[in-house]
């Protein structure tokens, strides 16, 4: 089976990748030391309907189950969402080593990455991610729910024990999700591997019927640069922080539009292209943004910023982004195709770009 | 100056302890590499009166501040002020860089560390305690808010950069909280320090016009047994579990008086006393209850359990204690003073003392 390991400063953890996975997961945590003293399956209305019966029949003969569905969609990464999984985890008596099942996208994760994080100071959750998206957003251990004054803006880092990747569990995903979750991969490529980003390039131009074979390898490879990058910076003190390429005015646009009116990858590659002509302008280079810009938009992706956007709007929005130090913005920058930095920008210049591609 | 070293996996950081060494918070701050961006002090409405101002003076023309103050008493740790206080921290702008001071006791230590460990994922923070019984809760970075389903059930190990323990700020305390931070440093002593509870019976026959001195011993003796165990274990996967001599019935008590009814230290009181007598019972050993109930109604303590209590309910609040393991109760008891151990106890057992003590 394909696997990638993580090794971060608190956890080593193996990513497995390969059609048809899900059917292990049972044997793989019947080899745990530990046994779950009962499992905690948090998921989405979406997901349910077509996974949840899966998992439960390989598990329900083993092991106590709580079960709990949010709505599908971002608006669940809420403070009453995760209250109200709390009261069940609590109501059901989960203890220090219950174990949390994520099944389900970025946003699934997230939350329930947050209560595993929080519930009774930390207990064990295991990622089956259903998304493309999510092969980014399952490995690394960030975890969060958003502020009505900023996405992901309270969270914590607690790594999963193992993400289990089955590649036949994304064959429902709609168009735009593809998007969402491919803008992480070709970001991986972008900011420190250009090999991976040119065989990208070459190998993709649809999504529809995605050859599996060819699907394992991206997942593979994408999630082998994540890997790698939060081995070396778990906590972000340092390189981590390049993997938010495209994320400040991403997120940005995202909080403006309201959650959930674009996806999140298609707001990353708006940001990343914003990210990139910003590049050309401070380090005077010049980097291939047309050649992008064509593949994204063979690939379905807008690559104008909507209308309904307003620069000043989007600025104040950018100025409460995580990375922000002293009221300064700052940016991840692209020196050339895998060579990426973080830059303090000044905001004038964001606020004139931002107008310029609006008015485009 | 008196000081204690507290050395865990994730972080080391010294616990200050002298009359007066408050005013050398700013010193302090300046000493560090990574300056503030800005600090958030956060407090109660008692503590607020008293030492707020004292706190603001000294840093007002060398950090941004920003303040909250939450309402003194248990019922402030709750979903509601968390998310108030985050909501606060965003904004005022606050960045990965700020930092925040707890200012007050344990309460506030738990819901503004709390706050600190899950605001952008993690910042930095500062305890000033302002109480004796945050002499214990101050140090080995547990932090929490509660459930109405139970008390720190959701919460987060995030140590503090500093702790700043000035024994001044604690002579306006009324007696029931000397008697509800005493009973920490007692339970130092009879869970892996005779001597230092011999010491305390010796020494502390009353807290009126208690010498400062004496106090500062105190503190720092205790205090260094608190950082002995947590160096060893920070996440509580053994010896640690030790410190909860006495919760498991006292958190019940506490839970089923309602919050703020009686201290935790009083209501720790009586669970030592609980695990005392069933230790006798289970470990065929005799232990010197009689000369401890005596030293306690000396200081003021209630040494039988309140009347309003029933014992089913007690029993059913102690099974959701966060170290019960697939419905068992584990509770820490005593083979001698100075020796501790986590022992899976029958229910039956538990009710039955229960119910000869509500009977005293």
């Amino acid at each position: 089976m394909r696997k990638v390991a993580v090794q971060t400063e608190s956890k080593s953890y193996d990513v497995w990748i390969e059609a048809g996975c899900l059917h292990k997961l049972l044997p793989m945590l019947k080899s745990w030391k530990k046994q779950p003293t009962s499992i905690f399956i948090i998921t989405d209305s979406t997901v349910a309907e077509l996974y949840l019966d899966r998992v439960k029949n390989q598990l329900k003969d083993h092991y106590p189950l709580v079960e709990a569905v949010v709505p599908a969609g971002e608006a669940s990464k809420s403070f009453v969402e995760f209250e109200q999984l709390l009261t069940v985890a609590l109501e059901n008596g989960l203890d220090r080593d219950s174990m949390i099942i994520a099944l389900g996208g970025g946003v699934v994760g997230d939350i329930a990455g947050f209560v595993a994080a929080t519930y009774m100071r930390g207990i064990r959750f295991v990622q089956i991610p259903t998304t493309l998206l999510a092969h980014d957003s399952s490995v690394g251990g960030k975890v969060a729910i958003n502020h009505r004054l900023g996405k992901n803006m309270i969270g914590a880092f607690h790594q999963p024990e193992m993400v289990i990747y089955d590649p036949e569990l994304l064959v429902s995903l709609p168009e735009q999700e593809w998007r969402s979750g491919f803008a992480e991969a070709f970001k991986h490529g972008l900011i420190q591997v250009p090999e991976f980003y040119q065989w990208l390039q070459e190998k993709i131009d649809s999504f529809v019927d995605l050859d599996v074979s060819l699907l394992e390898q991206l997942l593979e490879r994408s999630i082998a640069v994540k890997a790698e990058i939060v081995a070396e910076d778990e906590k972000e003190a340092g390189v981590r922080a390049h993997l938010n390429l495209g994320h400040t005015l991403g997120h940005a646009i995202e909080t403006q539009l309201g959650y959930g009116k674009m996806t999140h990858g298609e707001a990353v590659a708006l940001g990343i292209i914003f990210a990139m002509r910003l590049s050309e302008q401070l380090y005077q280079v010049k980097l291939p943004i047309n050649e992008f810009k064509q593949w994204l938009r063979q690939l379905g992706y807008d690559t104008n910023l909507p209308k309904t956007l307003q620069a000043e709007s989007l600025l104040a929005t950018m100025k409460k982004d995580k990375k922000v130090n002293a009221g300064i913005i700052r940016m991840v920058l692209m020196k050339e195709v895998g060579s990426v930095q973080v830059e303090e920008v000044d905001e004038k210049e964001i606020l004139t770009l931002i107008e310029k591609m609006l008015g485009e």
